[in-house]
């Protein structure tokens, strides 16, 4: 036998025993919350025509994208995110619907990195999705919801960090910054790389005053002192409106009571192109990258042909489950397998303990009839 | 906006709302019954190396498995079945064990089939498998499962057919053919061409009586007067050990009181080349193909370097839901969505209906809070 054939290919991975027990009871919970809110199920395929998540809509560099064909010859992809499925779908089937709509998925996500990056190329996500809402009190629920939901299976020690993508453009706006200019700064800045990011600044056309100020955006973090901060920076209305959404989204924060878990950070830009304006990212220890990703997209539906607003999350629920096995927090176990045995080749002594088995089953507990003779 | 971006590929589909709530519905039923017989719950990637599923293993040809390449130009494949990953992780993660291991799953399978059939080419399959258990007693163990597993979900007007793959083999053995002329002959008994089939015999070297019998067996359904029939009509020990073992399966689905719902049918041989033993399929009436598949595979594991004897079956779920819609049977359907309208902009007010929803959901309803002057 060749040993090859026992391996899975680099980047996904077997799970099962108490690992996937610990996984399935980590879903089940966060749904329940997600439920609770009101958001029901949808299930898209595994796989959508290419153009579904093309540069204009989607989140992932094409070169990352899983591409195989259909015997029609159409290239398909594997989905490497949700959303734009998500998308098509209130499109397709709720094209003219005007109230909110709420939806709540969970499955496997696909993007063929390079394997020295160590992460997973098949990786579960659970997220909801609430369309034909703008309001400041729809960012609200959508991240109490998601405080809510790692509350819920034990995270306690998580940060959510929120940012207002408006800010930042607004502020490029006033410097007068070009289109292209404003595209590389923001990769270096979601990118921490400040001294890039400098550089840029200083070679461009920007007046002084306004290089200092973008360099400060892209450090401030913090609190509520400098989302004032923040706002005493900048004149023009498009990044005043920002933080004025910003404050309005933390009284709606405080009437939830999950202020305590959210911090403000407007050098959070993103590099996904379908955000529009507030983007939070939920943090935990013993977890490099975000546990959560969100934000609004107000205009990915367009895309569809369905000009309706748009907010959204995505739990990454291998992550979530690490986080939770490093700081060590406790998952109830299933019920453990009982074992019947019975002697081989002897009807009635099978018949008994076929009864035995079945009133245990009938009380709750996992039964696996077993030939005497075999170690358990 | 390009139309086509609203569509899914051909043969796989969106599924939401009510509909999609009785899938989950079933899915955890099936899994409950499962889970009940101590089956434990294992997760594998959604597409692996293509030699798990190359010909020697596989159910499935070559050019019906999506294929693509990772970064080191592997070739990878979508699952098109999950019996190989799952004999492929006993392999890897229990290789010296020597006891029973009872492993379950649900995810999605991918067969590129032409379209013309009309077939979805991503179905949801939830499945059991029982390894290191050579006995009749696991035989009817898997037969009783699927019968109780298909009664929770309230399905009635149902039937196992229940075949043994040996029979047939013994007898071409016993008639002097050709392991050409058994293969060629296989594929036109179990595709019912009993013209072709008939052809074949007469073209073929065996004894006039041989072919008779071949044909017989061939048309043989039913009951067990047809099993003692089929008994008769053969000499050689290895089709006579085949009827015993039936008939010994038999009584264990007497004790389980199940056997209501099976009739033997010699002329099962499937296509697959995996089965060893006795090979099931369940059906009920709306659909035309299996809603269960199932058999002993007892050579199946070797091929990951493990000598362990198997038996698996696989519910298929779209099927089962389709056939439960149209023989409507009942399906409990979840909590509504409650609605809480607030009005925009009062904070006193979203304050008070934030509350109400708290108070609701802690009851367990699942509320969503809309925005006042919008439509339910």
């Amino acid at each position: 036998m060749d040993k090859k054939l026992l391996h899975t290919p680099e980047g996904v991975r077997d799970i099962y025993g108490k690992e996937y027990a610990r996984k399935l009871w980590v879903e089940n919970r966060l749904h329940d919350v997600i439920r609770g809110y009101g958001y029901e199920d949808i299930q898209t395929p595994s796989f959508e025509f290419f153009d579904v998540f093309s540069k204009e809509i989607g989140t992932t560099p094409s070169k990352e994208l899983y591409k195989f064909f259909d015997k029609e010859n159409n290239t398909l992809v594997l989905r490497p995110d949700f959303t734009p499925s998500i998308a098509r779908c209130a499109a397709k089937y709720f094209m003219e619907e005007k109230s909110p709509i709420r939806f709540s998925y969970l499955g496997n996500t696909f993007v063929n990195t390079s394997s020295l990056q160590g992460k997973l190329k098949e990786a579960t996500q659970m997220g909801a999705e609430l369309i034909n809402d703008s309001s400041v009190e729809a960012d609200g629920e959508m991240i109490s919801l998601v405080i809510e939901a790692l509350q819920a299976v034990g995270l306690e020690r998580f940060q959510v960090s929120i940012g207002e993508i408006e800010y930042f453009k607004g502020l490029c706006e006033e410097a007068g910054l070009s289109e292209d200019t404003e595209l590389a700064l923001r990769a270096f800045i979601s990118g921490k790389n400040y001294f890039a990011a400098q550089e840029l600044l200083n070679e461009c056309q920007a007046a002084e005053h306004y290089r200092d100020i973008l360099l400060k955006a892209a450090d401030m973090f913090g609190n509520m002192s400098s989302l004032s901060e923040a706002k005493a920076l900048v004149k023009n209305s498009r990044s005043l409106k920002a933080i004025e959404r910003l404050e309005e989204l933390e009284d709606i924060l405080k009437a939830y009571g999950v202020s305590d878990y959210v911090s403000f950070d407007l050098s959070m830009l993103s590099k996904y192109n379908y955000y529009t304006g507030v983007i939070f990212k939920a943090y935990t220890y013993g977890v490099g990258d975000a546990i959560v990703k969100g934000g609004r997209y107000d205009n990915l539906l367009c895309q569809f042909g369905k000009a309706s607003p748009a907010i959204g999350f995505a739990l990454v629920i291998d992550d979530i489950l690490g986080a939770l096995t490093g700081q060590r927090v406790e998952i109830p176990c299933p019920e453990p397998v009982k074992r019947v045995y019975y002697e081989k080749g002897n009807a009635a002594d099978y018949q008994e303990k076929l009864g035995e088995a079945k009133r245990l089953r009938r009380e709750g507990f996992p039964v696996a009839l077993t030939p005497k003779g075999v170690q358990a």
